[in-house]
């Protein structure tokens, strides 16, 4: 049993869905040592969010975008937290409607994803800057 | 300490949410041997998802279908990615709202389920084929 | 490697978003014991979820509450599930959209949170009573 935990900063990125995949991959030597275990990607805020989805196509980032946005409109009457700006309380509900985190089986020293599968760095927010997760991997060597 | 990871094929099933509980567990003798630890559930998949709500009531599954499917509707005129059908893009949008995974806690080699709780297939596609999980249980024998 | 994992109940709250973080950690002090893992906590219920969002700002909270109402309203002609009143379907559609579970990284003996993060007890149930929760705290000492 072995335990590896890193602090990686994304660089600013522009309002939308994001693939963050080898990024992530590239950082973690240590997953070519682990036979079997899980990869843990948390982010460290509450206006952008982690989800797994298709690796391939851009307009499928293209519409997650649009959909979120319409599901979860700015601008609500009814909205009170708005400290920010139209977009702030709207990052809220997108990032608890996704989550905070993904957790990814490792096998034979790889991310068991499908092959369509990535991972997104969902950005809420108009300017949310660079984002902050935490990568803990554990398993058997 | 000790890790067990197994690829599991599950049968193709209509469109709609299913319970997968009984055929997860069934697969998965060494849970018996399992003081404390953790299942982690994973669909290898961009159009199906997985989640963990009511096992009794099979209205409530049937009220799943119709919720998402309203939530996320077909043939919206903004989405671009429609290569394989009408289904397609609110399937992978489904599947981000209801996530790839589910860990569930394990006591004395049983899951820690609630009484009411059985963990979910969310099948999106009209026609999406038998789907591959791995689960991965880890925990102190 | 090391597990604990205790399970916790949560006195009845009224329907809403509630922050839970303080009431967990002060019954973990095992917390302290851990350089490097991850806490899982998970909710025994189909009809309340847990979340991770912003710890400071109450509107939010409220915001929350309004904007899942919105997004899962009640009384839908088409429910088939209305056994228990007008709340009961629209709260097992929450808590999957939300999740039964979060898993947070734990680094040199505590919740390695982003500075704006809290764990929210999502209560989508008029009169929900207490709630059981199980925490598992795995880990390298």
């Amino acid at each position: 049993m072995s335990w590896v935990q890193k602090t990686i900063t994304l660089s600013a990125r522009p309002r939308g869905f994001h693939l963050i995949t080898s990024e992530i991959v590239r950082q973690l030597p240590e997953l070519a040592d682990y036979r079997v275990g899980l990869l843990h990607i948390f982010i460290r805020h509450t206006s952008a969010s982690l989800t797994i989805n298709e690796n391939a196509d851009p307009t499928v980032r293209q519409d997650f975008e649009q959909v979120f946005s319409r599901l979860v409109p700015e601008n609500e009457p009814f909205y009170r937290h708005n400290d920010e700006g139209p977009d702030d309380l709207p990052a809220h509900i997108k990032s608890s409607l996704l989550g905070p985190s993904v957790s990814i089986p490792v096998t034979d020293g790889r991310l068991a994803l499908g092959t369509w599968q990535g991972v997104y760095l969902c950005e809420h927010r108009n300017h949310g800057g660079s984002r902050t997760i935490v990568v803990t991997l554990s398993g058997s060597l």
